[in-house]
């Protein structure tokens, strides 16, 4: 539940934000995957913050340490873990907020739940422990790109801007620039509008899209294990996370069913569609053509600015942000994206096994 | 995974459309609640067809039987095992579509994945599988109502007639139309694009918004199982569901951090938010806030007009769909979407009480 | 968890004893298997009491109606529903128990953890909710069957009796008498033991033995998801059972270990072991040998005779048993072994194509 | 499922013998306990070779290393992540069993089902992962205890001499011997049967017993959950473990059903048994009473002595153990079993928070 996510293949993380480590376990990973580790601590340095100038500051040097599970460079089977070591505790930092409910922040629901909290740079709650995620799907990864699936998210929206979904664009163009938009213009916009933020100490939020190439027909499960039920709860549970959609998404809910039809045609035995309204799902279950879907992300709750709250007593006090923080993190939730979505594909691909004798 | 639905409350649902029966499993539903199984008849007859002349004329007569697990009128904490015989079994009618591969309906898809199924009426990819899913729920409310959470739906779009989201509307009167909007002047706006797309012999999607009364802070999961990726996930588990927003939603990410925060206050002792954007959840945990959320839906695949597609062997064919079927579920979706909201919430208010010793 | 089992094979049952109906719902059969439904009768009236003099008398007349996932006498890949109505509503016999608790049954037990029970021949703490299991069992067995796995249970020890292992025994003598022991001579004893136990008004425990043929090398998970550990679960689930043992079982704890060493041999490229001790299983992963397991129940809690109890105050009460009941159900319990281990067969035959990308 | 334990308490663990570290994952621990870091420490101790001369003489130093879910010495309600860094790394010790199949061993099956495997001491299939659960079972004793609830497991069979079960004993002497069992006499013939095995070059099984006070009535889930099938799945995990049985177990068999009822009786509205042979469990649910029960473990695989088997290519091989082993590692065993049966009661007593509602 909680802290657990997949079926066959399950990742298990743990972690608070100033702790001693983050980390997780990949259980259910096929055995004999050739495992690229460089490739592996690549990824997760694209999560990192820290990137640019438009991006925190904070040095977190996210070294992934793999325990178990990897042997001669080659998955086991048995379960993966490993640790990333938490090496910047300002603890000090966080004195101003021990007491109080910062708003639009996880501080007071997690009281309200637990009745405690590590109050040091939001704890649990706090966005750092999707570095395990990314983790886990960077090592998913590698097993999809073996058999033939890739899975690449962008940013396509940041406040105000939005990537036109008509353009084409050149997904390689993605890391070019620092908000990880694959448009060059519209990237440009989207630095101005980052920028303009930050100079009003105020945060963005923003849109991640992605596409999954190369998947086969029939994938997914009927009913509740819809395979965009299983990418929805992969995207809604990214922290910031407010709003997933797939394929034509809620466009859909204004337009006629005779204008988001996807015919089918076929060639020499093979079914494909020649629209993709439908985001390649059809009843919870891919049909073989690409896989594309949406994510909303709020603003950073934390402003650079003073801000009005209470604190556990109901005692109302002022918070002085300091530090260097994001002013949007869509950028850095583009890795995030891509690893909950190379989970899910390949939890997908191994339970299809089962689906025939 | 698949058809089972929940944690510590698990609803287990089985059925093709035009099989014998479809029913359902309601597991880890707490002793000691009083069911009142009028009320669940009356919750399963709102999601079924024919209700007035806008929706399809099948008469399902739909009749839930309960087997198991409640006892003089109350639950014993052993599996609610419930069916609903299928009377309305006309298999003549789905020859034409016996070998052909209707476009954005499962035909195809649970071709690929099973390599068989069962073709008539969509099988069980038929949107019928919900009226399992409403009992469940029917009977998770009740236990919800008696610890003071309500749980109410209804439609807030269809095709291009928006309910606007500023306005204030009366709840009490989602079912005095056949659109289910609370609103009567939006309602009729919505009558009447339904009307136009029947004859047009065309369909519409929309949009159905649920609020949630009632809950108290703490309930959801950090991480993987935040309560908005449950809702997310019950959601977009629905038929022909495209998108889900909870709280301000996509609208957040074309905002700024400092218009969209929840200012917290405080009276006697009680924590609550000034505002609501969060949709009631922070940090994937309730706080005490409605929990609101929205979710976009489809139009309906199958059109009053000949349609061009093809057969299992690649070869196109015409098909000529007859029968009567809805321009527009939205407001049949509308009770399931409150069944599947019961389930998330109920199962979290019994996960809630093993977060503290 | 509690009334459902497997994994990705997963039976879910529900109903009481007395009640309307028992049933089920096995998920995640694999699409395409032809069922044999006789044949899941024939099984399920295996199960069955009154079958002759030996066990009670009592016509439960165990009609299995399937309710959806077969089509045309081949799975679906969807769930199959199923139910057994209750025929035999005698509840007039039961106001004796309804306010007692009745020595070694479940009946204070239920009430100490739900505070309300069925009273009603024991409820949910029936054996008669095995029936659904034995039909999910024997769905699965054909499924085995197809590749090469089969199931065979017998009864090795009723009171005093043993079947002397040693012995070697014809399983196709199984059904040739009353207590289902594959020995002639020693189901003599066994029958004459039952109807010395029945002329007491006592009642009598015993053992079942199970041995699984055809299972390939690799079944199994490791640590917690051994393949004895799912068995062992599965058999200490079947009411009465109170012990487990696989290979060689307890007589290991007397053993030196170069006594009970499994050689292995290995002939044109395939590995065997010349002994098996260790009952087909090393590190909880199936070697290729058959399976060999014990299982061992108590005596029928009901006596034939006056007993001495409690009621729900606390006031002492003497019940007088009456009707028929099996003086030892160890014959009965055959079928349900074997479907329990069907279904952990079946389970972990699909797990395994997960195990290797 | 295969290295994750539990529901709602889940304990998931990693690592190879002698890859860099084993660890795990405690999900789902109750926020506001506190923990005796000391304690847990003291605890994994116990299950650490080279305690006595009895045992194998390798240094393991097992110092764990809680990472999250602890709070200046309290429970925070998220995952606790913890590693054991492992130190003894001799790879070269075990060149000569890379290709080799060891007797007894999981070396096959590994091989069988992943088609790779860590040779160097057993990998993922040594006993050394279980003190991964011996951490994750020493932080659920803590929250037990705080509730009366305790769990004490002793050597009650070592090859052939056994423990007089109706002699009766303090169990505050368990730790007094090396053998761990709590009579003296007995002790010490145990201690004279290991140095015996040790002598030959042999090696020993046994049995290890446990009985859990304080429990209240009513834990327990009914049909597959059965607090014994949970108990049982939990101790037949255990590397080497056979067998399992709980109150009177195999001996039910053999007995009538007059000779076994646990007579109720009630004082001041509280009911009690006069008797325990169910072992504290009736119909899978807790009646208050000590939970008994006992497991049977096979004797260590590895002698020291030459050994025949083969290699990979199933070529006939001579192994030559050398180094210092475990003649019988029941006593070690004795702080795996109480690990393992107070994750099953801390998982039990939060779920059975939802049986009423």
């Amino acid at each position: 539940m909680s802290n657990t996510f997949g079926n066959i293949l399950r990742l298990t993380t743990f972690g608070e934000s100033h702790g001693i480590a983050i980390g997780g376990v990949l259980d259910g990973m096929p055995a004999g995957v050739a495992i690229d580790m460089d490739e592996v601590q690549r990824v997760v340095d694209r999560r990192r913050p820290g990137q640019s100038a438009m991006t925190t500051s904070r040095s977190e040097d996210d070294r992934v340490e793999i325990l178990s599970g990897v042997f001669d460079g080659v998955t086991l089977g048995t379960p993966i873990g490993f640790v990333i070591r938490n090496k910047d505790h300002h603890s000090a930092d966080y004195s101003e907020i021990k007491e109080c409910y910062r708003p639009s922040h996880a501080d007071y629901t997690y009281d309200a739940k637990y009745g405690i909290r590590d109050y040091r740079g939001g704890g649990r709650s706090s966005a750092r422990e999707t570095a395990a995620r990314v983790v886990g799907g960077a090592i998913a990864m590698q097993a999809l790109k073996q058999l033939g699936i890739t899975v690449t998210a962008y940013t396509s929206q940041i406040g105000t801007v939005l990537l036109d979904a008509s353009k084409k664009v050149d997904l390689s163009n993605i890391d070019s620039n620092t908000v990880r938009c694959p448009d060059a213009d519209t990237a440009a916009l989207m630095e101005a509008e980052v920028m303009a933020a930050r100079a009003a100490g105020d945060s963005l939020g923003g849109c991640v899209s992605c596409v999954v190439n190369g998947v086969p027909a029939g994938l997914g499960e009927p009913v509740f294990g819809k395979l965009h039920a299983q990418l929805g709860a992969a995207m809604l549970g990214i922290n910031a996370a407010k709003g997933f959609e797939y394929g034509d998404g809620f466009a859909f809910a204004g337009a006629r069913g005779s204008e988001v039809m996807d015919r089918f045609t076929s060639c020499d035995g093979t079914v494909t569609t020649l629209d993709n309204h439908s985001g390649g799902i059809q009843g919870g279950i891919s049909n073989g053509a690409p896989i594309t879907f949406r994510v909303a992300f709020k603003p950073v709750a934390t402003l650079m600015r003073d801000i009005e709250t209470i604190d556990r007593n109901g005692n109302p006090v002022t918070l002085h942000p300091h530090g260097r923080h994001d002013p949007c993190v869509v950028p850095r939730a583009v890795p995030i994206v891509e690893a909950m979505a190379a989970l899910v594909m390949l939890d997908n691909v191994l339970m299809a096994r089962t689906s025939r004798l």
